[in-house]
């Protein structure tokens, strides 16, 4: 398995996705700075990642800061958290993290801001060790939806470069594939940034899984053709309705998935449901660059220079599209509202 | 407008769309073999756009060969018509063309094979002149469905690069432009190959047109916010009972359009419908080289080399999610199969 994040001694070390598949470069990270561009720039990608990311991020900023006493570092932790916070503002993972080390912070009564560093690096590393446990629990939890010779298709990247462990929708796949079940993957590219092409494909193709390659505008017709039982993928945040907000593509499958009756999963570890969102027109999306369309790897242009473009990173799709939510705690079926709830409270 | 097919004295001028938008490079075209190479490797696509070169190359092809008597001219021309149809499995226009011209051909009581020839030359640039009538016709039958303000979503490329006139699908959008309607269109870039991004996105910007350009991935999302009035785009065959086969991704737009409740209108000249054909799944459909899928513009590599990709160039939408196809002689509506038959009698 690639080693996405790294905690080094003193510093982080992320495998550069920008780079992928072509260049195996890894990248040191000193400063809080240096974690958001990371982030922003798509060098660590997936909501899981990007939350490990940014605890490790916040620890760095903290200890490179030295705040003077308790009553400092909780000022800068929250000034930390929201700055953090921008780096990719739909997934939730990255706030629940943070939010999360917060509270435990504040939780211990300790006023030397050298045993709160030491807690917070341990937070981050728990955190870390946390998503590779989360991470099984999803993979074991989708075993019942995969018959053996399942034929699925997914979109972006899920798997070990998205998260701290196998992976979310990707680890269901693998996990399948790994205690004996025979599958057949189906790849979307997924542009703009080509994670599913990229990412995905070298992880399926590095884990010996049998796999194809397949443009965003093909997964209806493969429908079609009868040769996809299933759709998996990942979420960078689930309302409390059932609404998921991934990847842009996603919304198209679930759609597609509709009409052909074919089974669309999504799967998430339970930091990435966020219970304060009600509706799904209510989870920000974020739009980036469009030179992310105009140009493939930011380098080959494409399109006539300077042409507007419309680049929404992620959509939304309703919860009466999704078939069941995989969590590392089990499978949440319709009606979500209720059952997300109930899930929540055990 | 970009003079996409132009006849010399002697030889075929084909505008290499392989190139664009980067680079204005014209081909030229002697035989009936670069005839077949220039449309099987895209320099020249679009379904109208290659029955006429077809055309040409069908010429080029017997002067060249300079046959000894009709019976020589007849068994050559067959021979020709079966080897360029191969060219491209799936768009009906050139075997149509190239069969009009056989059938015109053998009506005359011609016994001279110069004259025979001179016959041929002029069948071919009549097909030339009849399809920008055809295309002036479908922009004219379209503007009923095209209200003030219209935004439209378009995929592939339906311009004058693909036909020799104005285009079909966005023909009916020019049409609109210069008749002084606000238009608004959003392009599908239409990977692997981009006729979207490369070509319609530089015909909309040669023709002032405002214009956004999207990946493939993103209908869905624009349909859902409420950004999109309308799907239009071209075909490639139309089956006697409606099916049509297009660039691929139509089919993922058409299910779209259906769930959002946004009409999707298919243009096309009468030379696209295949009354030999009853049922879409009868229509063939081309697959390409893998290496499309794999690399961008065949140069830049987007994924691990060699991977295993499925790349149909097309795919058959059925006719209930057509809500009408716009053709020179006017609107075609469900129910297609009764309404097709009556079409093809007056």
């Amino acid at each position: 398995m690639a080693e996405t994040i790294a905690w080094k001694a003193g510093y982080l070390q992320l495998l550069d996705q920008t780079l992928l598949p072509e260049t195996i470069q890894f990248t040191d990270i000193y400063s809080i700075e240096d974690t958001f561009d990371a982030i922003r720039g798509l060098k660590v990608r997936g909501a899981p990642a990007i939350g490990i990311t940014a605890g490790y991020g916040l620890y760095l900023g903290m200890k490179n800061a030295q705040p003077a006493d308790r009553s400092a570092f909780f000022e800068l932790l929250e000034k930390n958290i929201q700055y953090l916070s921008e780096a990719r503002p739909t997934a939730v993972n990255l706030v629940w993290a943070l939010r999360q080390m917060q509270s435990d912070l504040r939780a211990s009564e300790e006023t030397d801001v050298a045993k709160l560093l030491e807690l917070l690096l341990n937070l981050a590393l728990e955190l870390h060790d946390d998503d590779r446990r989360r991470c099984e629990g999803i993979g074991k939890s989708g075993q019942e939806l995969i018959a053996d010779n399942s034929r699925i298709l997914t979109h972006c990247n899920t798997g070990a470069l998205a998260t701290g462990g196998i992976g979310t929708a990707l680890g269901v796949i693998l996990y399948a594939h790994d205690t004996g079940k025979s599958v057949q993957v189906y790849a979307n590219e997924t542009r703009p940034v080509l994670q599913g092409a990229r990412l995905t494909m070298w992880e399926l193709n590095r884990a010996k899984v049998p796999a194809q390659l397949i443009c965003d505008s093909m997964g209806g017709t493969l429908m079609q053709q009868k040769k996809v039982d299933m759709v998996i993928l990942g979420a960078d945040r689930i309302a409390a309705d059932g609404s998921v907000a991934n990847k842009i593509g996603t919304y198209n499958l679930a759609i597609m998935a509709k009409y052909h009756r074919i089974p669309f999963y999504v799967a998430a570890p339970l930091s990435t449901f966020d219970m304060n969102i009600t509706r799904g027109e209510d989870i920000p999306i974020e739009y980036r660059n469009k030179d992310e369309i105009r140009r493939v790897f930011n380098k080959q242009l494409i399109t006539v220079p300077d042409v507007d473009c419309w680049n929404p990173a992620f959509d939304v799709t309703p919860p009466d599209l999704v078939s069941a939510i995989i969590t590392e705690k089990g499978l949440i079926r319709p009606p979500y509202t209720e059952n997300i709830k109930e899930f929540f409270k055990s």
